[in-house]
């Protein structure tokens, strides 16, 4: 194998690659990236047999070929090389690397030694822009379970129907559901799925905060998200995911506005003294125009009132205050509708009245003990 | 107690006097800040038993008084109330902090269970400008032993005399000494002592990019340095330093210049096959323009070349990639001279000629075996 690149360009695709492959393995392959010259370019493959990537790039091939390198050592001296086209060649396993004055021997592995990635065949597919699913995965994957006792809640599902894509994530203690338009959609009509939290971690990565597409297509058992020369294949999820729709209260009698920002405040002031061994809830007094929040542990007590416009009725409520932290600072809008009905019944988060319905977080309560 | 500050004036203290907190003690009141209260105004004070940092703010104080508060608690709290004015106070150890809705109850310790910082007499003191004093710092204290089997080269040597100030720090391997002149002086026309190294990292933290002033003066077993309402208590450390002006070579008869960005690029390179498992020394050829460097270790090998000005005269030469790195780093000018004699005997890097003779840094060759 013997190739030529820009430094630039194969820097971004072996950080591309790169980003799947395992740091540590008893299967040294799982560690590197598969490099594979030929008559199109250079495509190079990270994959720890639950995700995969494989990305594609120009460069000038003078002899094709194939070697797995070292992910990090290999990205490593890339980064470190001068801005200068890199010419790299193999003889056997051995590779040599230079630029301008500089050069590195290393050693490769055989490239029959790289796990084969599943073939995807092309079935239904969805395509959106890359930074409208950017932010609907950061505003939902906070809330992925991380209990494997239901791994299918370890993954968030994606609902494909007449104009719109839904992402909903849920972990037993809240729910976190973003909606928006889709570009296309190609195959069924309605089709959902769920995929691996880890792997779209990964997806919302390789997503620019650009207009240009990124085409989800469902296979059988796996799912693939292309982005320009880039392709991430990654399992999906088998099981029942939670029936979402049913979970959620309606007629809430309780309903009222708050500054984000505000809440968000007072909420970091109020968990001051709270720490993991000092658990406490937040309990919140919904008033009229305000709300207090207060705390108490060994530590101490804290004290905060927020804003709001609206009549809370004097409900009191706890909260876990990391999981309301984690949907106030999610919700895509500086001012936000909650509604509330008893101590005992979820929060809900929710678009201001008359705006778009495009998100829903929803927090179950803690309940209080006196004096807490 | 009783008193009231501006937030941006209590969090800035409370940072300051947090710095020589330890985070972790036997002794709780260790883990504190001494608050004071009085007429002249607020008293903060931290100490871990080597340094204390004593600093003083304004503030409406309608009752005085003290009181140790936990240094993390108590700034996180400053920290997170609204930019307006905090009133703190206390009901025997009980501590009540409010800020316009905001309150935080929490407990403090009695004031005297805090450890009495050391009184120190005013001896001489020699006083430079802050910008001047930390930049001696950063350029120096990385090359402060941290083997505690001599003491006394676990801190940096300060040497006062006619018109400079002298900082020196060794360890086995490599020595960094860095001389600037001083705005004056008082007391002994002539005096040394050396300072934790520990404690300078603080000073160097404590001093602002500025033309400000800082002092420092010796005491009979102490060194305080002053900034402003800010004073930094230190032990000094007792022993024989190093008589450095011996181990430094004269007379070297190889000598050349050399660019340190492009050094450290090269360096950089050179050492990405070595770490902290496979350690080898860096192969220096100094030749004439160019100087060659190279490294060898099990997974594989890396070659880069810099130019120099002037004839190495093929010297071949070892070295450990890191401490030649920190050196090129540390050494204030773009372009530095290499004084070279044998393989064995020491490398230094200085001033180019004609220019203030205020830094030398000397780094010691480690011998090459074959194959390296």
């Amino acid at each position: 194998m013997k190739f030529s690149c820009e430094k630039a360009i194969l820097q971004s695709a072996v950080l591309i690659a790169g980003r799947v492959v395992a740091t540590k393995s008893t299967i040294s392959a799982l560690e590197g990236i598969l490099v594979e010259a030929s008559e199109d370019g250079l495509c190079l493959s990270g994959y720890n047999l639950e995700t995969g990537i494989i990305t594609r790039v120009e460069a000038q091939v003078t002899q094709p070929g194939s070697l797995i390198l070292s992910a990090r050592l290999f990205g490593e001296i890339i980064r470190k090389l001068p801005d200068d086209v890199i010419t790299v060649s193999t003889e056997g396993n051995s590779v040599h690397i230079t630029c301008g004055p500089t050069s590195f021997d290393i050693m490769g592995s055989p490239a029959d030694e790289f796990p084969e990635l599943p073939a995807v065949d092309d079935g239904s597919s969805v395509t959106l822009t890359q930074s409208a699913l950017r932010s609907m995965l950061s505003q939902v994957l906070f809330a992925v379970s991380t209990n494997e006792s239901r791994p299918i809640h370890t993954g968030a599902l994606f609902e494909v129907e007449d104009t719109t894509l839904t992402l909903v994530a849920v972990d037993g203690y809240r729910l976190a559901l973003r909606r928006e338009p889709f570009i296309r959609k190609f195959g069924m009509n309605t089709f959902s799925f769920v995929v691996p939290g880890n792997a779209l971690t990964e997806v919302e990565r390789i997503c620019a905060d650009s207009d240009e597409e990124i085409i989800v297509t469902l296979g059988d058992r796996h799912v693939t998200f292309q982005v320009g020369q880039t392709l991430l294949v990654s399992r999906r999820l088998e099981g029942e995911f939670l029936n979402y729709r049913q979970t959620i209260p309606q007629n809430n009698p309780i309903s009222l506005h708050v500054d984000t920002s505000m809440l968000q405040l007072s909420i970091d002031r109020a968990s001051l003294i709270i720490n993991d061994k000092l658990k406490s809830p937040l309990r919140c007094k919904f008033e009229d125009g305000s709300l207090a929040i207060s705390s108490r542990t060994a530590i101490g007590s804290a004290f905060d009132r927020c804003p709001i416009a609206g009549n809370g009725q004097g409900l009191e409520i706890g909260f876990n205050n990391r999981y309301l932290m984690e949907a106030v600072k999610a919700a895509p809008a500086q001012e936000v509708r909650m509604e509330l009905g008893t101590p005992t019944s979820p929060c809900l988060l929710l678009p201001k009245e008359g705006e778009t319905d495009n998100f829903l977080y929803m927090i179950l309560p803690v309940r209080l003990k006196a004096g807490e």
